[in-house]
């Protein structure tokens, strides 16, 4: 208490001191830490020191201190001692139609590893794990810490939400960081990310770090210096850390929207998966690398094709949904072989395909121009605390390279209310480009990969 | 409202756009001050635009919006037709000792001024002046603007704490401009002062502004920026706005401390001021020369001198005091020529002189190092709202270039509950420079002047 009635009169020393370009000391980001999560400190000096850090930036040691600090804001999980090396996660920046961790959650679990994957909620066109889970009727992505070991024990994986007690910190500062534009600075972006993955207690992390059209970082450059930052830090912390840089431009798959994707991930667990899917498998092989439980990255990405086409990666996550609530039968029928998803998926109202306005190979689809309308329809959330529509999605009838005539349906759109509008129509034609083959410049979606 | 609702949305826009270093638009300006006043930006995002303005600044023209909207932000008075072209007031960026507003006020009313002075309370080492005139018995500075009129009319000065309806947007950047370490921004102090000098309709308005260790801005080229954006935004307001650059490094006048200013305040009133009190009666000659009411700058500086000579200004400071709440037999007595102040006036319980521990001619008097002690002993608050004890102060028993002895008093510090501790006194000690008269380098306290 004494040293909290201390600090409290010299934050506004702190914050000129990384307003002037200063190195903060650990001391003095253990006071705004702590300040943010006992709220011994104002908003207004919240913002002013997000504000300063978003220009000033921050060194290396800071950012360490910074993450520390705000994964021993809450409760760090501690797992019994025969899973050391086996608990793994992955996480991504976020993407449109990134169904990746719905997919590999299961599979790694197959493989003997305990996958605690706390995941977040959609923002803006970006969308969320927790959302698109939540459109399977009954699965909880709320479990207490007992049932999260209950499930990790039973199962391997589970997908959840973040706890109260977990990087409370951070809870605060996510939601100012998103009004006072500060969201984009790499250490708070660092402190965010890997507390709450250091709080899980790992063995070993991989990161997806996104960058292209759709991505919160436009170029490879600045995405890399990102997943150096997380790398270094994640590292510092005792996790074994990589990162993926993937290529984000065309949506992932042919689904977007919640409803859709847990439809394409079941058919990915089913072995039915498109290509770019199957190639992001490369977290995982390089997860299972890293814990040593394949001797080289292609091996472990083998591992993981085997568990897909096998159906162990399937069984894992019907076992999950039921250990998340779900009803062991529809847990079943979802998993079964022909499901017939829209029995138990809820369908949008309408549909309604656009067709090519002419002809030619297909050489880009603009995932952002298609996840801005999809937000705008209700598949996203504009604030923390809105609600989505599950239903509401498009499929993507053409892929990349392919030839096609004109007229040809390339875009089915799924809506409600609001409808889709004229303007939004148009919109969405300017998102498909074709051309003479030969401007087809395909790049594969995973640029470079940085090892611990 | 539906506008508000709107720019409710934008706000974050706004940020990033400062946050960049962009141009902010007047609408855009008019967006965050009317939602600073209508509280619908939060707090957070309050600080981290005040955090952004202070590192990236604003052109004149963002300045000139942003004084204006917070001028409107409330209410702006309006003067009867006959009173055109004699609203006058000064105002002071704040010194150690500077009582000049209560000399110049009722000065300026003498030559037939009308001066509604709304001042405001001292902070850290800063004296304010509603703080002095409070330790007069009956003195109340809060005045409805109808007693306002009133008093203006009969007396033609006052001086009032700013009331609700005047610039509110201001009062809730000021207090997070203190505790956001943003207070120190040439856009936001220009936007501050010349927003509550508008809201006066002033006709002509002469700042104070110093430089110097005792002062905010330490050099004359900083203190000249400020002067010169003041000076910008007040003549496009339509106030004849000029400015004075006056060094601050030791006290003005011989006192510092509330009840012991209001007495040399008093002594000043009847002629028998120190010199660098009348020095800056420059601040009155300019006014009455911009107003007309002079035909130089010399010529109005003979004129104030002769309303304090004569008696003419003590008589409208006597009036003020009644006007304001001060019985009259106080009021008569505290201006009667050989008046015994302490028989009205509170004086503190104990009073210690500190002895010169040198010989030589006295080269300087850091008034910061007298200003920081005497804020501990009760002089001053540390927080808005905080009581200050107005009987605690300092008088100097020698100025300037004068030869002292050694054992010589050269201070007499005046206190209550806490004590002057050993530690406050050698403090003090180290205030008075000592050396041969050759190295006196007295310099004029007026630097320069910048006119409308």
């Amino acid at each position: 208490m004494a040293h909290h009635e201390q600090s409290k009169a010299t934050f506004p020393e702190h914050i000129r001191k990384k307003r002037n370009g200063e190195q903060l000391s650990a001391g003095e980001i253990r006071d705004f830490v702590q300040g943010v999560k006992d709220k011994t400190i104002q908003e207004s000096q919240i913002g002013a020191m997000l504000m300063a850090i978003w220009l000033k930036g921050m060194v290396a040691e800071e950012t360490l201190a910074l993450t520390k600090e705000m994964m021993m804001s809450g409760e760090v999980m501690s797992w019994p001692a025969e899973w050391e090396g086996l608990m793994v996660d992955k996480h991504s920046t976020g993407g449109v139609g990134d169904k990746i961790s719905l997919v590999l959650a299961p599979a790694l679990a197959a493989c003997g590893c305990k996958v605690p994957m706390i995941s977040g909620r959609g923002l803006a066109h970006t969308g969320g794990t927790l959302d698109k889970l939540e459109s399977i009727p009954g699965f909880n992505v709320y479990q207490s810490v007992q049932q999260l070991h209950r499930i990790l024990e039973e199962v391997g994986c589970c997908i959840v939400g973040q706890t109260d007690n977990l990087v409370p910190a951070d809870k605060v500062m996510y939601a100012l960081r998103d009004v006072t534009s500060t969201v984009d600075s790499l250490p708070l972006i660092t402190g965010s990310i890997i507390s709450k993955k250091g709080a899980e207690s790992l063995s070993a992390l991989v990161l997806d770090v996104k960058f292209g059209n759709a991505a919160l970082y436009k170029d490879l450059g600045s995405a890399k210096s990102l997943a150096q930052s997380m790398v270094t830090v994640g590292n510092s912390l005792g996790i074994r850390t990589g990162a993926v840089l993937s290529r984000m431009n065309c949506p992932i798959g042919r689904c977007v929207g919640n409803t859709l994707e847990v439809m394409e991930s079941l058919e990915c667990l089913k072995g039915r998966g498109p290509d770019d899917i199957l190639e992001l498998s490369i977290f995982c092989g390089l997860l299972l690398w890293m814990i040593g439980r394949a001797g080289s990255l292609d091996e472990g990405k083998k591992v993981i094709s085997t568990t897909l086409q096998n159906g162990a990666a399937l069984e894992k996550f019907q076992n999950m949904m039921i250990g998340q609530g779900v009803a062991s039968q529809i847990a079943a029928s979802l998993c079964s072989t022909n499901a017939d998803y829209y029995s138990i998926l809820r369908r949008a109202h309408y549909q309604t395909e656009l067709e090519t306005q002419g002809h030619g190979t297909v050489l880009d689809i603009d995932g952002m121009v298609i996840a801005q309308v999809l937000h705008r329809l209700g598949a996203g959330r504009s604030k923390a605390g809105d609600p989505v529509n599950h239903s509401v999605g498009a499929e993507l009838l053409v892929s990349l390279g392919q030839k096609v005539e004109k007229g040809q349906p390339w875009l089915r759109v799924h809506y409600e209310t609001p409808a889709l509008s004229a303007e939004q129509r148009l919109g969405l034609q300017g998102a498909l480009t074709l051309g003479p083959v030969d401007q087809l410049h395909t790049q594969p979606l995973v640029a470079e990969i940085i090892l611990p």
